[in-house]
């Protein structure tokens, strides 16, 4: 048996990127594979996680570490079984990078009107619309952890006023932010709102109908917009199908939703102020996730404290 | 009669922009309408111009600087009996920001298939797509004025491999720069073409069926793409569309044309990997206008150089 601790891969990506990846990686550890039923996972120290399955933990009852195969570990917290061991979120300079070309594309694709251009091009309509911009308008950004941050500076590149909120007050340089307790003002303020919030018991269905009153009417937009790629446990759905329909809301950008894949009856699709995508808007690179994993269990097994590690009290 | 020199107004924006805009400014001067077929024009000193009456230079005989309404001359110096004055180019903030709005806005869009995501959502079909990401391509800049400068500086913000082109090599940190003898070699390196040139007798139907096929094949994306909101005047759209049918271009997004406004029979408006803006980019916003004129009809009358001044030897 090699000294260093064996690996349990339990992550529901294409079995194909898996392999790409694992070639080469994780060097002198015996690598097993939940899917493997036969397979012997009684020794493991170390699980990656993604969509866990159910058995996972009475198979691997000798596990030390966990490792979140995405940047959200709502669906690990509610997996039944968990163990009590420290479970490390996945920080990756690509996952961030990704999500902020996702989050700096919905917000200037409402900004340009490319909804109603697109609306315009299909008709063979030639006819500028009334076009405000990026500093005319503030985007309030909801979750301020590492994918939040850099959107936050992304945007405000781009000319945007830019404002945060978090659960507990952040300081970011040349950002107004605001916390839990000020969120009346923060929404006040915002004609367009980024969700990148975890899915915990207090961010469960806050983007809703009351919500969505309190952001800013009467912006240069004409109405507030929405944008999620946090959790779609986040929003309430028929409220903000209520929202858009009374205006409200002036349209949307959806890359979660509460059940997923979105049913092919959601009103979402055919929506023409809404842009549907399907929960692309970061893939986790599994070679970056093996690279940050193995420099977390050289800690560990140094007896360095592990760094990302979740704090299940907060549950993010 | 006033010691301020008098202003013609030839803009053929909203008339009510302009009145707006200019209610307050232009302190001390006369303004003259040049749409006022009664008005005596013939002491007037400063034009205002954008798409000007034929006439306007027998009327107005006295003209000492011409002001353009947009970033682009080559209309100005196309028409009929323009005199030999200074003509001063609109440079104004605004104009950038929102250029680099569009084109950031663009290169996202292509990098993150919306076209192809829009697709899908129509036919309510969820599906992630392949994903590469901005690190993965290279954006090459043709023209680096000060819009082209802008575009390149948040592009590579945005973590792209950003290049520039212009006809004569222009020093920009952190960005590989061509000149006109190097075109091949930054077209072989160039996954997204932005097109940011003026309309002179070199960049007229400059990207054509060969530039197309120069630029890098088998790129993160499959094939290239087109970006242009520089002049439709550089442009050969029957190139254009061919290299779209042949997939040596795989998209493209277009602000300008051959003929404005497009006709409502071209291709371009049906296909779904070309996003159409009606010369909407960036518009000139009057305030601002008005603003730096003001700024350089200051140092005329105190003797001071103008800035901004077109050369006529290069056209821009």
């Amino acid at each position: 048996m090699s000294e260093k601790g064996s690996v349990v891969i339990d992550l529901k990506f294409e079995r194909r990127d898996v392999d790409r990846a694992l070639s080469g990686a994780l060097s002198g550890r015996k690598v097993l594979h939940a899917s493997d039923k036969a397979a012997d996972l009684s020794s493991a120290s170390y699980a990656f996680l993604w969509k866990p399955d159910l058995d996972l933990f009475e198979r691997a009852p000798k596990l030390k570490v966990l490792f979140s195969g995405g940047a959200g570990v709502d669906s690990i917290l509610a997996t039944p079984g968990l163990p009590n061991i420290p479970i490390v979120r996945f920080v990756d300079e690509s996952l961030t990078t990704r999500m902020s070309e996702w989050v700096v594309l919905q917000c200037l694709s409402h900004l340009r009107q490319a909804p109603a251009y697109l609306v315009q091009q299909r008709a063979r309509f030639w006819k500028e619309l009334h076009q405000p911009e990026a500093k005319d308008l503030t985007v309030g950004v909801m979750g301020l952890g590492v994918l939040g941050q850099d959107s936050a500076r992304k945007l405000k590149i781009m000319g945007f006023n830019v404002i945060g909120w978090s659960r507990t007050k952040k300081a970011i340089e040349g950002i107004d932010t605001y916390d839990a307790s000020q969120l009346d003002a923060f929404l006040g303020r915002t004609d367009i709102l980024v969700g990148l919030l975890p899915l915990t018991g207090e961010t469960r269905g806050i983007f809703n109908g009351s919500l969505f009153s309190r952001l800013r009417q009467n912006g240069a937009l004409g109405a507030p917009v929405f944008i999620n790629a946090g959790r779609g446990g986040s929003q309430v759905e028929k409220d903000l199908i209520a929202a858009l329909d009374a205006k409200t809301l002036g349209g949307a950008s959806l890359d979660v939703f509460e059940h997923e894949p979105l049913s092919p009856d959601s009103r979402f699709w055919s929506m023409d102020n809404v842009i549907v995508t399907p929960h692309a808007a970061s893939a986790s690179d599994v070679r970056a996730l093996l690279r940050n994993a193995e420099v977390q269990m050289g800690r560990f097994e140094r007896g360095e404290p592990l760094q990302h590690v979740v704090d299940r009290t907060t549950g993010y």
